[in-house]
C-alpha cells in the first residue's frame, strides 16, 4: 500500500481514477494503456514546466470532495473523474492548467444526436448508449511576449452499441499561438509533429496539419488564432493498436516540440509595446475559444459541467483596442501575415 | 450651405445619411423623426461624456472612403450608412463607443430566416423584401471601478412586404453593469428609466425589467451581466406614434440615468484589489457579448459585417482568474448576490 502510494507520487500528479492495481490487472486492455498514458502525459508536462519556472507550482485538484460539510480537506475520498493541475501567475507562465479526465456512464440524448450528425451510426439497446471517454488537455500562456501559447489535448472515445460491438476512436492535436513570428520556433515545433507522425505514415502530418490550419480559424477576423501543429478527430483505422501508438508518438512529442522554445525565450527582453501586442492577440485566441471552438462550445451548453475547467483555456489577460492596425513591414504585420496566410513549415 | 454645414456640426457629431434637407422634407415621416432622435441621442450622449473627461476627445469616422486610393482624407465623399464615434483611453473612460447606423436594401435569405423564425410572416415580392433599419448603439467602460459600464440600444425596423403593406417595429434598452453593488444608484438608474416607461404605459417598466434580467443572462455562469435596466424588441403596438414617442423617452433618459452616476464616482479612490475584481467582472462581460449576445452573434456570422464595430462592445482590458471566488460577506460577493439574485430596484 505504501509502496503503492509513493509509486503513484513519482509518476503522477494524481491517481488514477481506475486505480493502479485495476489499470496492471487489465493492462492489456486499450482504456488502460491510454488512460496511463495521458496521466503520464499530464505529469511530464506539469514536470517540465515546473521545472522551467521553479517559483511557481501547479495546484493540483483531483478529489471529489463534499462541498460545505466542513470536513477536513486534502484528505483523499474517492478519486475524481478529472484530475487539474493549474499553476497561476509564475514568473515564466501566466496560466498553465493540464487537465485529465476519464468518464463513463451512459451518452445523454443529445451527445448521441450530435455524433450522429457527425456520421455515426449508433444502435442503442432500450435507448442506452455506454460510453467511457478519457483524454488530457492543456494549454500554456506565458508572460513573455516573446514565448508562444501552446495548447495540446488527445482523447479517445468508446462506445457499446446494442449487440455488444465498440465503437471507438481517437482525437487530438497540438498547436502553438506565438504573438510574434520566429520562423526557427516555427519549424522545430512543426518539425518535431511532423516526426511524430512520420514514424506511422507520412501522409499523416499533412493532412492534420491542414486540419488544424482549418480548425483554429477565427473566421470573423480572416486570422487563424496561431500558426498551427497539427489536429484529428474520429481516427478509427488503421487498427486500435496503430491508433494508439500513434496517439502515443503525439503525446510524448508535447514536451520535446515546445519546452526548448520556452527555455530559449524565457528571458528575452521586451518591450510594454510588445506587451501590448501580446495582449490583443490574447484577446482573439478569447474570441477562438468562446465563439468557435467545439469542445468550449460543447461545454458552455452542457448543464452541469464545470465552466472554471472549461474556460481554463482562457488567458489571465486580454485586450481590444478599436480599429488596431499593425503598421506595415512591422513585426506585428508579419505575424498576422501568416495567420491569414497559413505557410508550410517543414517539406 | 455654409449654414446648414454649421447646424450639422452644432446639432450632430456626423451629418445624417438621409441629408438635413431630405429629412426636412419628409420630416412627417417616421423614419426621418427617427432618423434625427438617434443622430441626436448620439449627440447628446457624446457631449456629456467628453464634458466629464475633457482631456479625451471622440473620433468620429463616419464617411465611406475609397480605401488604398491614396485620395486626400477628411473630405466628406458620400455619407456612410454608419457614423462610429470612440473614445478610448481618457481619464474617465477606458473606452466607450457610441455608434449610429442607417441602412436599407433588401433583406437577405437568412435574415428573412431568422425573422420568421422568430414569428414574422414576411411575404415576399419575387422573393424580395426591401428593408430599413437604422439604430444608435453604445457602450461605456469607463476606468475606475466605481463607476459602472453601461450600454444602451434603440433601433427601428421596416420592412415592405408583396402587397406594399409595411411590418415595422422598434427594440432597444438600456442596462447598467456596475463592478460593486451601489443601491443608490441603482434605485436612481432605474427609477429614471421607470419614469420615462411610466409617461407611457405603467406596464412597460416592470414588463421591460423582466426581459433585461432575462436577456442579459450568463447561462454558464449563472449570473446576469449587470443590475439590468429595461430591454424590448418587436415592439409595433398601440401605434407607430405612440411606441416612437416611448422610444424617444427612453432615449432621452439615456444621459440622466447615468451621468449622474459617472460624476458622482469618477474620482472616487480605489485599489489595486477593486480593479482586479473590475477587471474578472469585464472578463464575464466579454463572455455574455461573445457567447450570447444575439446582435454580436448575428453580426460575426454576417459576411461583409464590418467586425470592428461589432466588437466595439468588447472592454479594452479583461481578466480570468482560475477558480476565483469572493469571500463571504466581501464587497465582491455582495454584487454576485445581485448578479444571482436580481432585485427589484423600485415599486
Amino acid at each position: 500500500e505504501d509502496e503503492e502510494e509513493k509509486e503513484l507520487r513519482q509518476r503522477f500528479m494524481a491517481p488514477p481514477v481506475s486505480g493502479l492495481r485495476e489499470l496492471r490487472r487489465r493492462r492489456r486492455e486499450l482504456r488502460s494503456r491510454m488512460e496511463l498514458l495521458i496521466m503520464e502525459t499530464q505529469a511530464e508536462v506539469c514536470r517540465a514546466l515546473t521545472a522551467l519556472d521553479p517559483g511557481a507550482s501547479f495546484a493540483v485538484d483531483s478529489w471529489e470532495r463534499k462541498e460545505g460539510t466542513g470536513e477536513p480537506r486534502g484528505r483523499p475520498r474517492t478519486p475524481a473523474p478529472r484530475a487539474r493541475c493549474v499553476l497561476q501567475d509564475g514568473e515564466v507562465f501566466e496560466k498553465a492548467g493540464v487537465n485529465v479526465s476519464v468518464v463513463s456512464g451512459l451518452l445523454s440524448e443529445e451527445a448521441a444526436r450530435q455524433m450522429r450528425s457527425r456520421g455515426k451510426s449508433l444502435k442503442a439497446k432500450d435507448g442506452k448508449l455506454p460510453f467511457c471517454a478519457m483524454g488530457v488537455s492543456s494549454v500554456i500562456h506565458p508572460k513573455n511576449p516573446h514565448v508562444p501559447t501552446m495548447h495540446f489535448n488527445y482523447r479517445y472515445f468508446e462506445i457499446e452499441e446494442a449487440d455488444g460491438t465498440k465503437q471507438w476512436w481517437f482525437g487530438g492535436g497540438t498547436d502553438l499561438t506565438p504573438t510574434y513570428l520566429n520562423e526557427e520556433d516555427a519549424v522545430h515545433f512543426h518539425k518535431t509533429l511532423k516526426e511524430a507522425c512520420d514514424k506511422h505514415d507520412p501522409k499523416l502530418y499533412p493532412k492534420y496539419k491542414k486540419w488544424c490550419d482549418d480548425y483554429f480559424y477565427i473566421k470573423h477576423r480572416g486570422e487563424r488564432r496561431g500558426i498551427g501543429g497539427i489536429f484529428f478527430d474520429d481516427m478509427d483505422s488503421p487498427s486500435k493498436e496503430e491508433v494508439f501508438q500513434f496517439v502515443k508518438s503525439c503525446a510524448k512529442a508535447v514536451v520535446p516540440c515546445y519546452i526548448p522554445i520556452v527555455k530559449k525565450h524565457r528571458h528575452d527582453s521586451f518591450t510594454p509595446e510588445e506587451k501590448l501586442w501580446q495582449q490583443l492577440r490574447r484577446g482573439r485566441y478569447v474570441e477562438f475559444n468562446l465563439v468557435y471552438d467545439r469542445g468550449t462550445k460543447f461545454g458552455l451548453l452542457t448543464p452541469g459541467s464545470r465552466i472554471e475547467s472549461i474556460l481554463m483555456s482562457l488567458p489571465l489577460t486580454a485586450r481590444w483596442e478599436y480599429m488596431h492596425t499593425p503598421l506595415e513591414s512591422s513585426k506585428e504585420a508579419e505575424i498576422l501575415e501568416v495567420l491569414r496566410n497559413p505557410k508550410d513549415w517543414v517539406h
